[in-house]
C-alpha cells in the first residue's frame, strides 16, 4: 500500500450513532479512528446509523441510531442485514474492517477482500471457548493484552488500543484541586468505592455518572438501580461529594482538566477504560484497581496508582500532586491518541493485505472512475 | 443425484434435542426429515444437540439441549460455532440444508457446497423486509405460502410442508366424542376461545397443554400468566372442560385419535400448525380460526371447517360426525407425512445441486476413502 491512499470500509453497531450522542465507548473510538485515517490521507466509508458525522462517506442502513427509534431485540437482524450489504461492497475495499464482534466473523470468511475484527468487549465467557475454536482462523484485534487471555487461540493478528482524539481534551492544571469519577452507576465501576476514596483522602470528588435507564424490567438495570439505591445514594449526604449527572464531551473535558486525579475503582476486568486515557490527555493521572487492561494503561509511579484496595486508593490521594502531569499527557500522545491507533491499524491492515495469495485482489479497478496515468 | 445416496448435512438448533423431549415443533420436524432421509438411503450427518437421538452420523456441538444446560442469552454464540464448523466440514456434503433461519445465512452464501435455509417462524417483522433485502441471493424454503406474504422478494426456491411421522400417529374412530385442544398456554394459541367453543357445542374438551414457564420475569412468559389467570383458569371449572397438563407423543396421539375434532382457534398468523398435521394423521378433522397458514393446511368442509368466530366454530362442531375421517388420514398421508417432506426436500436439494455452475464440486472425492470404480 506503499503511500497510496487504501480503501478502508469501517462497520460500526447500529446502536449508537458515530459519534455517540453521549455514552458510547465503541462508537466514540470508531469516531476517532475515522477522522484520522481520512486525515491521513486514506478513502474511508463508515457503515453506520444515519445520524452519524462524519468526514468519511457515510453509507447507513437504519436512519437514526437503534437506541433513538427503539427496535429493540431485532439489533441482530438488522446488524445481519448491514453486515450483508458490506459483503456486497466488499470488492470495492482494500480491507474492512468490523467493530461487529462475531456477528462479523461468517462474512469476513469468504469475502475476496480481507476482513479484520476488533473485538471491544470481555472475552471471559465460558461460551466464547468454543466459538474462537471453530473460528481460529479469522482474524482478530484485541484493544489490550489483557483482554485475549481468555482465548490466546484466537488468530490474534494485532493489539491496538483504544485512541481518543487529543484536541478535544485540553491539557490542564488540575487546578480544581478535586478528585473526579467519570462513569456509569453500576457495580462494576464502582462509583461507590470512589466516594469511600474520596472520604479518606478527605478530598472533594465530583461524579460525572448517568443515572441508570428507564427500563427496570431489565434485570441489569434493575441492578444498577439497587446499586444506587443501596451503595451510591446514601453516601452522597456528605458535603465533599458533588454530583453532576451526565456530560457531554466540553463539560467531561473540563472536569479531567481541572481534577487532580481520576479515580478507576473497577470490579471487572475491563478491557480497555477509555476514560483513563481521556484523563491522561488531559494531564491527570489516574488512581485505579488493577484489574484487567489497568497495569497496561497506568504506570506506577508515573501516570497514576495501581491499587488493591479503597484504603490503597485514598492513601495514594496524597501522592497525586507529586504526578508531572506533562508525563501524562505525553504518554497519552505517544500510546493513546488517535494517531497512535490509527497507525497501529494501518500495520494490522497492510499485514493482512500481505497474506492474500493475489495481490492483485488488493487494487480492482474503480468502476466508472477514471484512474490517473 | 439419480438414485444415488446424496449426502445431506443438517443443521438443528441446540435449545432442544432432536427429537425434542415433549414440546419443540422445529426439532421435531428435523427428526421426521432425517429418519426419512435415512430410510430412502440418503447420507445424512445430524449437526445438533449430544443428547438427541438419531439413526443419522451426529455431530454434537453441545453435550446437552441448551434449555436443559441453562445457558440462557448466549445461545447465539453456540449457535455460531456450530455452523462455523459445519461451514468447515461442508465440502464433505453435497447440500447442507440449516434450519437456524437468518443465522445461517453468511455461512452458506460463500460456501463451496450449496446450502438452503428452511424458515422456520413468522416473517412479518419490520426489520425482517431490510435483512430479505440485503440477502435476496440466498436460498429458502418456507413451509407454507402464507408464510413468504411478508418478503415475497427473498429468494423462495421452494415451499414444502413440515410433515409428520405416520406410524406414531394411528388412525382413530373418534370414539370418545370429545373436542381436544393441544398446544401452549398462550393468547395467540386461544386455548380461552377453544373453551367457548366446546360451551357453545355442548361437548366436552380435553385440553393438552403445559403451563407457562416458571420464569415469570421474562415478560413473554407473564403475558402467558396473565393469560391463564385472567382468561383461562376462570372458564376451567366447568365439567365439559379436563385440563390434563403437558403430554407426551403416545398420550397426543391418543387423546387425537379418540378426539371428534381438534379446535384450533389461534390468534396470530402461525405459518405452520403441526398439531392440526398431526390430528389429519388420527384421521382427526380441525376446526380452526382461518389464519396464516390455515387454509392450506384445512380443506374446509371435507378435513376441517374454516371459521372466523367463536359462534361459527362451536356450530361447526355439529357437522364433525359427517367428516369422512379417512379422508383426513389419506390427506396427511399424500401431504403432510414424513416422506412428503423428504420427497419435497429432495426436490429443492437437486434444484439448488444442478444451479452449480461448476457440478463437478458436487461430488469431491471423499479423502482417504476408496471410490468404486
Amino acid at each position: 500500500m506503499d503511500g497510496e491512499p487504501v480503501r478502508i470500509a469501517q462497520v460500526a453497531p447500529l446502536v449508537e450513532s458515530v459519534p455517540p450522542a453521549k455514552y458510547g465507548g465503541t462508537e466514540r473510538v470508531i469516531a476517532a479512528l475515522v477522522t484520522e485515517l481520512v486525515r491521513m490521507g486514506h478513502d474511508v466509508t463508515l457503515y453506520a446509523s444515519g445520524d452519524s458525522r462524519t468526514e468519511a462517506r457515510l453509507i447507513p442502513l437504519v436512519e437514526r441510531a437503534l437506541w433513538k427509534s427503539g427496535s429493540h431485540g431485532n439489533d441482530f437482524l438488522l446488524h445481519e442485514a448491514e453486515l450483508s450489504r458490506v459483503s456486497r461492497d466488499a470488492r470495492r475495499y482494500d480491507i474492512v474492517h468490523s467493530h461487529l464482534d462475531v456477528l462479523g466473523f461468517a462474512f469476513g470468511r469468504s469475502s475476496p477482500t480481507p476482513w479484520v475484527h476488533t473485538l471491544h468487549g470481555r472475552l471471559d465467557l465460558p461460551e466464547l471457548q468454543e466459538v474462537y475454536r471453530q473460528f481460529d482462523d479469522v482474524p482478530v484485534v484485541s484493544i489490550s493484552a489483557s483482554q485475549r487471555r481468555p482465548v490466546p487461540h484466537a488468530n490474534w493478528v494485532g493489539r491496538v488500543y483504544n485512541g481518543v482524539s487529543m484536541e478535544t481534551l485540553p491539557f490542564g492544571t488540575g487546578s480544581g484541586g478535586y478528585l473526579a469519577f467519570v462513569g456509569r452507576i453500576s457495580p462494576e465501576k464502582g462509583v461507590a468505592d470512589a466516594i469511600d476514596v474520596a472520604l479518606g483522602a478527605e478530598m472533594p470528588l465530583k461524579i460525572a455518572a448517568r443515572l441508570p435507564l428507564e427500563r427496570k424490567d431489565d434485570p441489569w438495570v434493575a441492578q444498577d438501580w439497587a446499586y444506587y439505591r443501596d451503595e451510591v445514594k446514601p453516601r452522597l449526604k456528605s458535603s465533599l461529594i458533588e454530583f453532576i449527572g451526565e456530560v457531554g464531551d466540553d463539560e467531561k473535558a473540563a472536569l479531567l482538566k481541572d481534577a487532580l486525579g481520576l479515580v478507576f475503582p473497577i470490579n471487572w476486568p475491563e478491557p480497555f477504560g477509555l476514560v483513563m486515557v481521556e484523563a491522561l490527555a488531559c494531564g491527570t493521572p489516574v488512581i485505579a484497581r488493577n484489574m484487567g487492561s489497568v497495569p497496561e494503561i497506568i504506570h506506577h509511579g508515573r501516570t497514576g496508582f495501581l491499587c488493591s484496595t479503597v484504603d490503597e486508593m485514598a492513601a495514594s490521594c496524597r501522592s497525586l500532586p507529586y504526578v508531572d502531569r506533562r508525563v501524562c499527557r505525553q504518554d497519552a500522545e505517544e500510546r493513546f491518541s488517535a494517531h497512535a491507533m490509527a497507525l497501529g491499524y494501518i500495520e494490522v491492515y497492510e499485514k493482512l493485505a500481505a497474506r492474500l495469495p493475489t495481490p492483485l485482489t488488493l487494487r480492482p479497478r474503480r468502476e466508472q472512475v477514471q484512474l490517473p496515468a
